[in-house]
């Protein structure tokens, strides 16, 4: 397979920007990317745009790519949206990947965006509920943060997990995002504060769950022989996996796990010829705190049932063995649907490249990525390597 | 690049079918690809689902490519769905065709559903109107059939075509429609019936209309050096080009060609090394009569300004020079939005196998297929090799 590197990166900050739309948001992403490169570049370069969004609001429901594309002055290349609910961004990479690794294109662009906060109370639990099984879940009255609330129950009652354990993530990502000027939450918790949030759906509190943002981020994805036209310090695409799971968790033989994770985890880790022990830092899909603990399990990091103790050891937090969430999260960071899985590996990519300010894990050279769609129905996940700076 | 071949081909009937919802069709698509390839094979080799639909009615908006691989027994395979408007099923294609030349798969399915025909006549507008331009074309009341009569009336203008000629358009698809057994629309037409239809938008009439119909299809897309496992009689991928264009009408130079299908067309011919003279037969994304005229010139098949003399000429009906939409097209097969594309390779699929039945275009060894999202947002054409039959 031809190499794949990754080149520039922008970004929005994540947030509440009720003066933007989703072209704005876009475009700001895109303007970043492009004027942050290395080498300056002639966006005309650019021969195909692949964007994640699920389209929250219905904003553009039929080819939002091919209008966003226009709208940062490329109406002829060849856009397309890819969906996979809170993974769109996640997959939409993986198809720039695909294509530039078959020769068909030698530069694309990777991108996603979504508009979240300016639903009304109806329309933001329709959405937020419509990437769950619909006829199984949704429409029987089951919500995001009450699937997460059963794996997290059933967790705490297989493995002696306390909700203690779950704020210690929230505390974390917190610290993190506190140090990320472009974090949605920019503010440190304390356990006493995460113990005692509103509780959502029992045992997930207000600071169990991430927040709904606004945002977008575009990354430039090229052919690896072109790699040096735009910088010296690329980051190389060294492995990915992908897997699907039942929508519906009543049909999965588990809920303390998410086997799209795992499966995709191991697809990465055996395309890269690496392990969970070469994983210097790792930004994952922690949409709940609970789903931080199952991601560490998932991808390796930590053993079955053992995931709480990494949190509670330090380990994940900026200065330990594997920092994770070093963005913030989700959780702190933010979650605008599409953007997310594109802006997890911005984040990875500054890690690699040494350019992740007060965020900087000394040395990182090799780097993970973990979006999941929904409640676990689908998963991807990446494998980075830089070593450039 | 690696070589591609398509080696299985299944379809649901286009039409209304309230008996059936996405799942049920797709999985009797998926079903009927499996029964009829030409040597039985085992569905778990399949890694890869890429689904095109636009989601019409909101069944699943969030990753229905995973509820739909596990509803026909695949839930742990990476599923994603593509969504370019009507040109979802053709787009959906081009990333599975991009990931097998790739060498990330070797073995993947693309498909398409929709399901059309269970909206009220309100959900039903705001479907059809939702890949027009949103802000400028579908909330000022712009719809689909008012775009395309202003390009209609345009053409009309500019080349001093008549209405009959679109008539003509009509009269040709519904004749083939009624050789095939899966269109939605099975019955011939007269030139005064189309002539004196009830008038839609100005000048487009009834029967310049395709139908809003319900179904499902299902290519098997492999890596060349496999084809062997599955068939003797593989068509290949020889070429594809894909484009976009402004979604708004309005800022587009010229109402009488779709830039993007130009820049399609342009990109598969060269990746080809074919013509528009090697083209033995066609499949063109005709949702309204004109938009096929359109066709014919943006895809090099006529002059611009004399694609109406075509049809007239009759070079485009079975039997003539070059046959475009020997399935009956859009117009009278039927427009399930995400299956659309899929559909149009399975019926040169068949073409180029010699499997067409009372359809078949003598020796035919190349195809095209034309697929358009929206009123030209996004547009995709496959050029396709048979010969072994």
């Amino acid at each position: 397979m031809r190499q794949v590197a990754i080149v520039a990166f922008g970004q929005t900050p994540y947030g509440d920007f009720p003066e933007l739309g989703p072209k704005e948001l876009f475009a700001q992403a895109f303007a970043e990317m492009v004027a942050t490169a290395d080498r300056p570049f002639d966006p005309g370069l650019i021969q195909a745009l692949y964007l994640g969004t699920l389209g929250v609001g219905g904003f553009q429901l039929g080819q939002p790519a091919a209008l966003l594309a226009g709208h940062v002055g490329l109406p002829s290349i060849p856009a397309v949206r890819v969906e996979n609910a809170c993974a769109s961004g996640g997959f939409a990479l993986l198809q720039a990947v695909c294509a530039v690794a078959s020769g068909v294109y030698d530069v694309v662009v990777a991108a996603g965006v979504e508009k979240m906060r300016d639903l009304s109370g109806l329309q933001g639990r329709y959405w937020l509920g419509v990437s769950g099984d619909t006829e199984y879940e949704r429409l029987a009255g089951l919500t995001f943060a009450g699937i997460y609330a059963l794996m997290a129950r059933r967790y705490m009652a297989e493995y002696g997990m306390e909700h203690r354990h779950l704020s210690l993530v929230a505390v974390k990502n917190h610290a993190h995002g506190a140090l990320n000027p472009k974090a949605h939450l920019r503010r440190r918790v304390s356990v006493e504060e995460a113990e005692s949030a509103p509780l959502v759906a029992d045992p997930l509190r207000l600071l169990d769950c991430c927040p709904t943002s606004d945002g977008a981020a575009c990354l430039l994805v090229v052919a690896g022989e072109r790699a040096a036209e735009f910088t010296d310090r690329p980051v190389w695409v060294a492995g990915f996996g992908a897997a699907s799971d039942w929508l519906a968790v009543h049909d999965r033989p588990s809920l303390t796990g998410l086997a799209a994770s795992s499966r995709a985890a191991a697809g990465a880790y055996a395309m890269a010829g690496l392990g969970p022990a070469d994983i210097d830092v790792a930004e994952v899909h922690d949409c709940f705190t609970i789903a931080e603990i199952l991601a560490y399990e998932d991808l390796g990091l930590a053993e079955r049932g053992r995931g709480f103790r990494l949190v509670e050891e330090g380990a994940t937090a900026l200065g330990g063995r594997v920092p994770v969430n070093t963005s913030g999260g989700l959780k702190a960071k933010g979650h605008p649907l599409g953007a997310t899985g594109i802006g997890q590996v911005g984040e990875i990519f500054h890690q690699l490249r040494g350019t992740a300010g007060e965020r900087q894990v000394p040395g990182a050279e090799v780097g993970l990525t973990h979006n999941v769609g929904g409640s676990g129905g689908t998963a991807v996940v990446f494998i980075l390597r830089g070593g450039g700076w």
